[in-house]
């Protein structure tokens, strides 16, 4: 017989999934209601609101798609691309690849810009790309690479994309809440996320939002959207507002109560506080990590506070480090992924993970796990590196 | 500014979701670990293994898609159906209808049989299709139509279609864990469900299971799955089992704390006995609306025990009706779906919702309602027939 499973203690600084605030733990245990409920129908609304908020838009079409963030990206390009559609795929990292797979596979052609992981996408190569064809349909990047830690320029990418009028398709899984994201004002057409990263919400849910000129496009299709799930000529019979909502699925319910939750304390804390309370710590840890003799991998200007990729020392086995501060710890830390798996961790300091005491926690986890694999590190700096950040930032 | 969301008590007996158990909902509350974490890659292949457990089957390709019923279908379709492909789709209902679409969508051809509404999936009917093709590829139906109420045939379809060589792919989105389901035994080929029927899980997983014939189908695609969230040769890296997960997507971690929760006390209770619990208390229900004077819509051999589609009395105002249901007892039951909407009410005791106590509440609301509105029922005589049928299976 299988028992009831307790999950162990963790403090969660991977790439996400981050720690989940004990107030929306809480809501997600309140007791379920219909998806027609009128009481959740009027959640559905503040959701919406609180997302439009979060994301700085006006669109109609913001909502939550009721399935993870690779779904979300789903959404974006199962209704924007058509057959024969030409795309600009921009790819410096894991999730430009997944774009690609996700424009050939509703039969678009995904012209590529590749930059190095680790560099942000270069938006003159862009724009070279712009200039050789005319029938360019979407330019699709990932605003903050999760793979690598990288912030590219949205807004000079989105002005860009107006500039040859084409529509963009922005991947901001772990910008929203962590950095600034203007929705609006930089013009993104389309724009998918994740709930498990800035927000704090539990994984499994993607908020997306559509502009008026994405919209267009929808409705001035040739062929039929690929899927009835992510149709959002549909969805929007139950997102769209009004007090009549079509059926269209059977929502997360205790999920969304746990989204709204955490967007309610996105809202309290004010969405600026939140992106200058993620360049706080990563100013600590920045400073505790250089300290103690570790590189940050990723340029200055282009590091994400958020998602902090740091070199792996000479001679330390990279499984084991990570192992050990799981075991001793409780603390989980991002492994590298593809080009760079086993070259960098990755350091989440995303929504509930972001405060002082997690990066504590971290900068003494690693030191003392490093030392016991024998590393060249400068012991007992860190701690004090970090505290003067702190210090000068009157926090 | 918006404030926290606290549900108002209620008591579902709709079409789904049906009432979550406290410990359900506790189980969602625990700490949000990693997806990758090791516990938690333990906790999945617990899952499985109950899965497969309620769902009777060996097939190593069971799991829980990370999004609701209707992408657990569009899951079915995606992988198995390419451009051209016949598949006979059975329509009985609402779900029937959402299966052309995908068919449809994926660039298949579907050969329709259609049944009323409220009638089961006619076998003869589709021998007769089956009959004039030498070429359908599945035959696709709703084993317990949740739009209507109706059971069909579901060991009979699926020994039809082994017998003309085709896959089958079976909605069982209300049937799992509330009357009998035999993948293997059947011979079923793809299956997706829900998790808010009978499991009485949160909304917004689904389980789906493939067979091997199934796999091999997928495998020998010309063409490529146009979906990549959806694509199972590529899920399978993460919930194939082994040591090595494959990082596809982040999976809805909290919400499969609450399935695994749910589907332990399904083993718990032992699937046979969920099955006999449904039949009983459907009984009991039946028996008092019937002594009340109300008619049940489907006829007695088809009828499922978990959804009851219930003929609206004759100068009911439906939508006040349930609206007063609501507000005085905050109870929920279902309205009707499309041909059925304003006829039928549909009564669901499903899972955590199917007790004395649900069936009880509903025969009460019922009866003052209707009275309340003039209704010529037979008053004051539900309850004793209800306890009458309790009283037989000494229950």
């Amino acid at each position: 017989m299988i028992k009831s499973f307790y999950p162990p203690m963790r403090t969660l600084m991977g790439p996400g999934p981050s720690d989940v605030h004990p107030r929306v733990l809480a809501a997600m245990a309140r007791p379920t209601i219909g998806h027609l409920d009128p009481a959740f129908v009027g959640m559905m609304d503040e959701i919406k609101q609180l997302l439009q908020y979060a994301l700085r838009t006006d669109n109609p079409l913001t909502m939550p798609v009721s399935a993870p963030g690779s779904a979300g990206m789903e959404a974006c390009f199962v209704n924007l691309v058509e057959p024969g559609d030409k795309i600009i795929v921009c790819q410096n990292g894991v999730f430009g690849g997944r774009m690609k797979e996700n424009v050939e596979r509703f039969g678009g052609i995904a012209l590529m810009v590749e930059d190095a992981w680790g560099d942000a996408v270069s938006v003159e190569k862009v724009r070279a790309v712009m200039e050789q064809h005319d029938d360019i349909k979407a330019l699709a990047f990932v605003h903050a690479e999760t793979s690598t830690g990288v912030r590219s320029d949205a807004q000079a990418l989105c002005r860009l994309a107006r500039d040859y009028g084409c529509l963009t398709i922005v991947d901001a899984v772990t910008s929203l809440g962590g950095i600034e994201l203007e929705v609006d004002a930089w013009g993104i057409d389309a724009l998918y996320s994740g709930t498990q990263k800035c927000l704090s919400a539990p994984p499994g849910i993607s908020p997306v939002t559509f502009s008026e000129r994405a919209l267009d496009k929808v409705s001035k299709r040739n062929t039929r959207i690929p899927s009835w799930f992510l149709d959002k000529t549909l969805v929007m019979g139950y997102w769209g507002g009004g007090q009549k909502r079509a059926y269209h699925h059977t929502a997360p319910v205790n999920a969304l109560y746990g989204l709204h939750e955490a967007l309610v304390m996105l809202q309290e804390e004010g969405i600026e506080n939140a992106w200058k309370r993620h360049e706080t710590h990563h100013e600590a840890l920045r400073n505790g990590l250089e300290a103690m003799g570790l590189q940050m991998s990723v340029a200055a200007d282009i590091r994400l506070p958020q998602l902090n990729s740091v070199a792996i020392p000479e001679g330390i086995d990279d499984a084991k480090a990570r192992g050990q501060m799981l075991e001793n710890y409780g603390l989980e830390i991002g492994a590298g992924l593809g080009a760079l798996a086993g070259k960098v961790w990755r350091v989440g300091l995303m929504g509930t993970s972001c405060t002082r005491r997690h990066v504590m926690l971290c900068l003494d986890a690693l030191e003392n796990t490093l030392l016991e694999q024998g590393a060249a590190i400068h012991a007992g700096r860190a701690a004090a590196a970090a505290a003067a950040v702190y210090a000068t930032q009157n926090k």
